[in-house]
């Protein structure tokens, strides 16, 4: 692991994937450059196929299977954007996939996974509940388990994002990501370093959801106690990541819940695009000062676009 | 005017105002495509500098200017993106600009003024109190008028759109766009008659402020009377627009205000882009029917992205 030999190419990777994926834009902006004394590269996956960066790993992981293994489809318990990236894979594969979701997901991401065909089962919104009825449906089924990041295919699907960043936007000095499981955080480390690139890696989570940075801290796998509004986070860290994340990563750092949302709203009306809280987290630590970024070139992935637009944080609960 | 002959070439409108303007991308959506049986093409606008069209008839019109008369700078009065443009494009040129707006604009689009070292006067929502402040401002100061609409400088530049738009899609059958004072829907007509393009080019407008289409209908320039959420198109119908219009334009359809709304809210949810309600009204159209779109290769111009983020028409106004 601490040398990174032995992962797939994400070359190849993206072979695998780039019929069901869109190569996504970067955009730039002279006043948030200006705001914050650095030069800022923000990676569009909110752009992407499904709303979300999701998609890259549900991919990678649908179109590695066996076709014995695909005939009985897969299975996950997702937040959301995970579950509607394996429904919509699933289906181009013409496979069943089973989508557990908590109760409380917003309802625009549960439509989401029934518009791409997936078979949709709501739980408790408690993490063991989620896997539990996960268990259950996968031993029914013979189903195949896409975690939705703790697996090497789905690592190296969002690992595509960091292959793709760097070809548009030459010799970042950082890249930024919000870490919940940490699919997207360790697939742009496993990037980096099997790129022999310079380029640093951070995570961003919120302070409210913390369980990745004390990981971080006390070199163990810690419970989540998610408590933000940015849903997409409200998972737990998960072991492979984590590990790739302790070989790799430069650093964790946490922002308030007030800074995602002040992120968002930035985003949003400089930058013209809708974003989800979770996609905003990144650049709440460039506006929390969590990050040193003066005159430094500064990826950041902004990771969905997915949220019931009638109910924006800082109208529902900062107004 | 029948035939466009003597007008500038759009090409050298172009040459003049490049520095100062961005090429917008066109998005395009599999899922809109499929609920229009159309083949749709977003031109983002939004984007644009200043966030909205604006700045490109502001821009010729700033550089168009002799140096005697830039001396003395420029004054509009404006619903707002007009007046940002302007206030832009003078900075660039280091002149000064005086604004008129009235006193009911977006806080965001009075922000926006000043931030780009606008002089701003605020003045009562009457079409005639804006004329009067503006008049006065000229009187004292010796600036140009820059109409929003009503100028060949600025319809020009806005035509710089349509010029832009059917170099990055060839053979589009019909152009939308929304109108207010009609500079971006009469150059658009300009565009595709002195380009020699079979595309014809249809102007949408609010129901709830359908001078155009009453103007269009009698042959005679109506007075505005809007009383619609498309704030940008608060505007009326101005007199060279509307013979352009005349001269070319295929047709003016309206839409209802609930359509204006469900179609704003349909494009931020979709293609995850910020437009204000204005740039959501051609749109409305292929969403009420008002269009034959069926297996058309259909062009809408998205004019815009001003808004306040805390007042969404679909939060507090429908809701």
């Amino acid at each position: 692991m601490e040398n990174f030999k032995g992962w797939e190419d994400l070359h190849l990777v993206r072979t695998r994937i780039d019929h069901a994926i869109h190569r996504t834009p970067v955009l730039t902006s002279e006043t948030l450059n200006k705001d914050a004394g650095a030069k800022l590269f923000f990676k569009c996956e909110n752009f992407q196929k499904t709303g979300s960066f999701k998609a890259r790993g549900a991919a990678n992981f649908v179109f590695s299977l066996s076709q014995e293994e695909a005939a009985k489809g897969v299975a996950t318990h997702s937040s959301g954007n995970h579950g509607a990236a394996l429904a919509r894979a699933a289906a181009l594969r013409g496979i069943t996939a089973h989508i557990i979701m908590p109760n409380n997901s917003p309802a625009t991401k549960q439509e989401t996974v029934r518009r791409y065909g997936g078979k949709l089962t709501l739980c408790d919104p408690t993490y063991e509940a989620r896997k539990l009825a996960c268990a259950k449906i996968i031993q029914e089924t013979g189903a195949t388990l896409a975690h939705s990041a703790d697996d090497y295919r789905i690592i190296g699907g969002q690992g595509t994002t960091g292959l793709e960043f760097t070809e548009q936007v030459p010799d970042l000095d950082l890249i930024l990501a919000p870490i919940g499981g940490g699919g997207m955080a360790s697939g742009l480390v496993v990037a980096m370093k099997t790129l022999n690139l310079r380029t640093e890696v951070i995570a961003v989570e919120p302070e409210q959801a913390d369980d990745a940075f004390q990981s971080w801290k006390t070199g163990v796998l810690q419970p989540p106690e998610p408590n933000t509004v940015a849903d997409g986070l409200r998972t737990g860290l998960a072991e492979q990541p984590f590990r790739i994340l302790q070989a790799g990563a430069s650093e964790i750092v946490t922002v308030s819940e007030a800074a995602i949302v002040a992120a968002m709203q930035r985003i949003w009306k400089v930058l013209k695009i809708v974003v989800e809280p979770s996609a905003a987290v990144p650049y709440a630590a460039i506006l929390e000062g969590k990050i040193t970024v003066q005159n430094r070139r500064i990826g950041v992935v902004l990771t969905g676009g997915n949220l019931d637009l009638t109910k924006l944080p800082w109208v529902t609960q900062l107004v």
